[in-house]
């Protein structure tokens, strides 16, 4: 038995107990967004930095922020191998709409093979996995094949608001050769994949007032601007009618680098059934910008969504009245060469340009801001993450891209010149950020060899 | 000292007992849309009984319905004078958006001559008034000086949904020469008015429903369709674009009876300061169909009001979705000679013609439903609120119309032929169905006083 297989059959032998340990953690209920659950937060960090200590002789440290503090632990044992830095997040989104899950979102239910709970595929399934990696070669070798480090933050769900200042502080601490990113979500849960791009993203928050206060609708209907009706008519003017869904906003594809023909070529070779898709979405049809695949829309494609959008009366019943005020909450995801704040100026002069009469607009900066970010098909991590993911799956790996954001990737490019491959467990079909989150108990098994694989190939 | 002297006397002498007894029946939270205050409208039911009972030899029945009871009381002692029907309602709005009271919407407070108090405008302290007159009157001569029935409904806010099954059961019960509404609101607190026309009302609920779940919009973002972008285009395919702020739904203007020139005339005449309307609604510009004034548009034009509107993510914070459903409340105000079903129909057909590609529409029917209804200017009670109010104000009333809905004026007039007039002491500046409602304590006085003169006048 090879020294490696000592290791992966160490890490075999512990499947169950991960699992229990993955239950512990993901019934913290850690959200960031919710002021609420701040102590939460600051509990799974501790977990995070406990799991770390006991797995072997790193060096772990609870390191405030202006925000929710950063886990950071290392190990730098073989002067003469790389230095991989290994990214996740301990936060999680919010639950709900809550009444649309089938077990409690913090308390994690096993059904069928999967694991339900929030934050379980994004990301602590996908981030326990190289802790325990580690803990593996540590009790069988006493020693990693190359130089780790940990950097897991606990505010990514909310744009990793303060990461980018921690990065920038730290940036010989943190020195490393490659970022290998846990969070990420694989493409397929049967297949595996290697992700080289995602992509950016920007938000901002509008209200419309009308009147000063809520009026009955009948005393004074007809007579003033309802605000509803003018962030219907603003939300529309967003994107072009229908069927054409282009962004409408003037200069929004103006920075957007075209794909190659041979990068569609290389997306329209993926297997990939849209109508599976679609059922499995529930979705009744594609909808998107003309001229582009599914794929590409999801992965290559800027685009403004609203994600909450609200005002007036939402109770049971009726209540007849032209409300005082209108929300939206509005993202756009970007590709390259996008900048947040660019695009938000755009949106914002066009907001302002076709604000309805009667009513003011008042716009207020969103959390996020993330440039995309994208890693070169030839660098030394892809090739070793596809040998190993090979290793685990007897298959080459597919080539995708990721349509999600994560700010660190393009912190750590832009910082410390360092890029990201994306090594996650988790699948994108995992409704992390929707109700009933689940993770994929064999996927926790691939990727506990799949990292032992990919560590001891890039330790060589 | 005359006969109607010594019963206003005794009306002026127990103004502070009317008052306090005003603050008791306005502290009952009988909010008649939210199911979890059965109770709470239960108990304004058995409190308007319980005064109606004292007030003199009345014959009280709590009366049950499909939904809240109905308080009937009735005094016929004078064979040959007129009977008249008063009508009003015990239930109230909902009290939110509660953040925005300035005071507990159900502790009812004083504030410089003002009654603060969900439900005392509408229409608690207009109601309690003419059940205080027959108290006078009955301790003063023992007698009315007409034949009285009272009407007290609790489902005016959620319109009076079972009220008209229980007029058309109780016919011979509610047979009068004409209908006496303390619902209804008076034009100005500082000129008295007779209201001869009103608003009807219909409305529904929508659902546009995309993809069977809310989605993360990194990984769906662009290539599915989101509902709030399809709820924002359907909402505003309801109006043409600014500044033409025409309903745009095919046939909604068909049954319209345009206004005569004397008509329009009478309206121009009337005092209407536009710019302190404006001021006092806090609305930064008149907004509405072009062609019309504002007191046009409030009383004699038809509307879509969207009341409220909502999905996705309202939290704290940013939560990347693409929601899977987006929801409205529209209610329309409806004039001469539009039917609520006919309304309803074709907005329906608009809807479902204009259905965003990728979303899927659904139309509840809301609570409400009531053809606009008027009585006519020389209907003999008309004259003998002209003269009562000349009395207790010392000038002419205004002859104006009312932007609201009362279902039940339709009623009275489909199913028994009955006009109705409105003798109301609220104003429509008192916030009703808002944040802050109020009644203006004067208005008490002034309302006692013109009740007993009505009465007196019309049992001549």
């Amino acid at each position: 038995m090879s020294d490696l297989a000592l290791v992966l059959a160490r890490l075999e032998a512990g499947h169950d107990r991960v699992l229990e340990e993955l239950v512990e953690f993901a019934a913290i209920p850690s959200v960031s967004t919710d002021p609420a659950h701040a102590a939460d937060v600051h509990a799974a960090a501790a977990w995070v930095a406990a799991k770390l200590t006991v797995a072997g002789p790193l060096t772990v440290n609870v390191m405030p922020t202006a925000g929710a503090s950063v886990v950071y632990a290392e190990w730098l044992g073989v002067p003469d191998a790389m230095t991989v830095l290994i990214y996740g997040h301990y936060d999680v989104q919010p639950e709900d709409p809550i009444e649309k899950w089938q077990s409690p979102p913090f308390t994690p239910t096993l059904r069928d093979g999967r694991l339900y709970a929030r934050g379980v595929s994004d990301d602590k399934g996908p981030l326990l996995i190289p802790i325990k990696v580690a803990e593996a070669f540590f009790a069988e070798r006493g020693r990693l094949p190359l130089n780790v480090k940990f950097l897991v933050e606990g505010e990514e769900e909310i744009g990793s608001r303060h990461l980018e200042a921690f990065i920038a502080e730290h940036k010989d601490m943190l020195a490393a050769d490659v970022v290998l990113s846990a969070d990420g979500a694989m493409w397929r849960s049967d297949e595996p994949s290697v992700t080289v791009s995602n992509r950016g993203l920007a938000g901002l928050e509008i209200t419309l007032t009308g009147a000063a206060k809520d009026l009955h609708s009948g005393r004074h209907g007809g007579s003033v601007a309802n605000p509803l009706h003018a962030m219907a008519r603003l939300i529309a003017s967003l994107h072009r009618p229908p069927p054409d869904g282009r962004v409408a906003v003037p200069g929004f594809y103006d920075e957007v680098r075209e794909l190659s023909a041979a990068e569609r070529a290389e997306i329209a070779r993926l297997p990939f059934d849209e109508r599976a898709y679609l059922a499995q979405v529930g979705a009744p049809a594609a909808v998107g910008e003309p001229g582009y695949s599914t794929l590409e829309r999801q992965w290559t494609r800027p685009t403004i969504e609203v994600n909450g959008m609200w005002g007036g009366y939402q109770g049971p019943g009726t209540k007849t009245i032209v409300p005082s005020e209108a929300h939206a909450k509005i993202t756009c995801r970007l590709v390259p060469d996008q900048d947040p704040d660019e695009v938000v100026a755009l949106v914002t002069k066009h907001l302002e340009t076709n604000v309805p009469p009667g009513t003011t607009l008042a716009i207020r900066p969103g959390d996020h801001g993330a440039r995309p970010a994208h890693i070169a098909r030839d660098h030394t991590v892809v090739k070793a993450a596809e040998a190993a993911l090979e290793k685990v799956y007897g298959v080459r790996p597919l080539i995708v891209r990721m349509g999600g954001t994560v700010p660190m990737a393009e912190y750590f490019q832009r910082l410390m010149g360092l890029s990201t491959l994306y090594f996650s467990f988790s699948t994108g079909d995992e409704d992390f950020h929707a109700p009933n989150e689940f993770f994929r108990v064999h996927r926790l098994h691939e990727g506990l060899a799949a990292w032992a694989h990919l560590w001891e190939h890039l330790g060589r």
